[in-house]
């Protein structure tokens, strides 16, 4: 479909000069109320790196990256939210199209996955862009008091909203996928069952594992390895569902949900693990994290730390911070080493699995969709729109490299009872 | 083996209360003409960690970490080599072990991993452990200049050194045991066939490699997968090998040697590869060498960097650096980093094979043992015993975790044409 405003070029050779100089600012040739909004937003789009999108404004005029028409944008349905959007479009985007004054034209993955490509690629830098991108951000600080009341946003909305698409566990971390066609339910298992082989799990190993979410990996270990664990996660919700849970299995006896912070932990334990914590943490809080692990872990112990990262430090984007993650962020490997490198820790396998993430993000974004009606019904539109948004920026982000997900296997410096290759990971598959 | 000087104690109680104090102070019953010495030696022992070793004085008389009185010592064959090591034990230890003037008993690598298990446990801190450890060393920059000097010390030592201990490819890095029990040539053939699996090679693929050595890999590559490969390294003496050898295995129309510095690397490829270099760069350099790669490589290609490593930031051992490895340096996984944050590379998988290290180490020490005679005809004792040193030394090392060995994979950002799981890598075996 091409652009409708490109019909109405050069009736006469003056119209056309001024279609042209208004083309040149604003990649469209109609003339509006909104002539300096265009400018702006043109400008915007520039520095962005040029996304193929366009931005629609409420009269149907519209601003290009660049001469190409593409069939996806964003609609501004008043002229409040694209103000809004000038003065803080990292914030007010999401705000905007979560509260309906801002329509997606066409797939909004495929949109945010354009958007999220030239944010990952093109170079942040300068004056300009550095007015343009950051929003006045009012980060909470990670303290324990304040980690409590972040992760309540986020996490005790409800056990049921979760139930309506994660899969029966309730894993809300990375699955992995044996083959990309297997089903969320099986990947979640499956990614159990990896972060157990590495780990190197046996009858009688005491596991601590930090963050724990409803519990399912807990459960997991101790019913399929015979371990003893004890979990930690500061959400009484999923606390409470957890313990539920482990009652119904007859897995109570072998696993404890202790509903405290990470840095209370203090139980000697033969193996660490934390699977989706570490974002939450914050970068003041890395080199703690690795003093609690120094504090419990045997001499041969095990560790297994499981994060979403990114390949250089960036600020998380100011929506997702207020709205759906306060408080995280995705370290980047170097970043991450603070939990390691004071403690002599010897890291001993790093592995990527960024596009399972994609993959996961996408199953959770389809299930979301097919639940729009309870989703609505249970909180509003917002609500909803909010968590679509964020899913689908999510599988963009993981998609063009933006995000990343380690799994990083270490052990104390001289413990030499590793195994000898990786091909233990991969005998049965 | 009881130590004898545990025989005489208490003939009457005025010296049995004599000979408590001198135990008390340095391990040891005996009077001695090293009073002195023998207290700064027991201080030197403490403050090392308590290795379980003796230290030796001309006299005849020891002095103990503790008071265990283990068979593994070092004993001092002058007084001017013990007032070398008090004045500066790191550079001085090795030198007067390779000349002589230091006798193992015992094993020699049981006594390095005596050694070296304290210092890669033991906390490194405090004004007496700094004036105690740290030698006063002449480190040599890596310009352009500087790396050819520094390189030259070491591998242009002559080929028919190296013939004498390598493997038949002359692999002069880590090789990676499918068993442990395989030979090393098996291994050093299984690490080049792991390393072009980590890089998924194919036909046509234009590899550049970055400090070639002898050129095994180069030709290795050429040979089994198809590509072609230019490969850098500025040492003559390998080069001249590489080239004579690529020649005869009719290989020298697709693998180029090319006598230059990784600096001055202008070839676009799709694969980047570096094996053993990265030690030598110099940690002000690992951004020039991201650049390098960052110039070169292709939206689509792979890179993998084979670097040791250690845990936490710490200099060389003196004698090493001067003697050994002039201007090199074993990175952090944290410092390594440098090389692909800044570009934004994503870093898709990290191996640690520190115990293949040692195994080759190993093997290396027992070559060189074996080859004694020729060793000390070709050079001297001393050289001779320089290599037995650094090569016991870099199993111990390699055993007790103060030395790692990091395989690192990385990609461009938004690379997606990468296994989706590791599998692959361990199919065949």
């Amino acid at each position: 479909m091409k652009d409708k405003s490109a019909a109405s070029v050069s009736l006469n050779t003056t119209q056309g000069l001024q279609q042209d100089i208004s083309k040149k600012y604003t990649g469209s040739t109609q003339s509006t109320i909104f002539n300096v909004e265009k400018i702006i937003l043109e400008k915007y789009l520039q520095l962005m790196g040029k996304p193929e999108i366009f931005l629609q404004l409420p009269d149907g005029s519209k601003v290009f990256s660049d001469h190409a028409y593409p069939e996806i944008g964003a609609e501004f349905l008043t002229g409040k939210a694209i103000r809004r959007f000038i003065l803080n479009p990292n914030l007010s985007f999401g705000e905007d199209f979560s509260r309906g004054n801002i329509r997606i034209h066409g797939d909004l993955l495929d949109f945010m996955t354009r958007v999220c490509q030239v944010r990952a690629t093109h170079q942040r830098q300068g004056i300009l862009h550095k007015f343009f991108f950051q929003g006045l951000i009012n980060r909470k600080n990670n303290s324990l008091t304040g980690s409590k009341e972040n992760i309540y946003h986020h996490y005790d909305v409800g056990n049921e909203f979760y139930q309506l698409w994660l899969d029966k566990e309730m894993q809300y971390t990375c699955a992995y996928f044996p083959q990309p066609e297997v089903s969320l339910e099986t990947a979640q298992l499956a990614k159990m069952e990896y972060v157990c082989k590495k780990l190197r799990l046996k009858p009688g190993d005491r596991v601590v594992e930090a963050g724990c979410g409803w519990g399912g990996l807990s459960r997991y270990m101790a019913k399929h390895y015979g371990v003893k664990v004890k979990a930690y996660n500061i959400s009484h919700q999923q606390i409470i569902e957890a313990r539920k849970r482990a009652k119904e299995d007859g897995l109570d006896d072998r696993v404890e949900y202790i509903e405290d912070d990470y840095r209370n932990i203090k139980d000697e334990c033969d193996v660490f693990v934390s699977v989706g914590m570490l974002e939450h943490v914050g970068r003041e809080n890395y080199s703690k994290l690795g003093e609690v692990i120094d504090n419990n872990l045997t001499e041969e112990g095990r560790g297994l730390i499981h994060s979403i990262g990114q390949n250089e430090p960036d600020e998380m984007n100011a929506w997702l911070e207020k709205h759906i993650f306060p408080g995280s962020y995705p370290p980047t490997l170097r970043e991450m080493m603070a939990v390691f490198e004071p403690y002599g820790f010897t890291v001993i396998d790093i592995e990527n699995i960024r596009l399972h993430y994609a993959k996961t993000c996408d199953h959770w974004l389809t299930r979301v969709n097919q639940h729009e009606k309870e989703i609505t019904e249970m909180f509003d539109e917002e609500f909803f729109r909010a968590y679509q948004l964020y899913l689908a920026g999510s599988v963009a982000n993981f998609l063009v490299g933006g995000l990343q997900l380690f799994q990083v296997v270490f052990t104390r410096r001289s413990n030499n009872e590793v195994p000898w290759t990786r091909n233990y990971l991969y005998q049965d598959n």
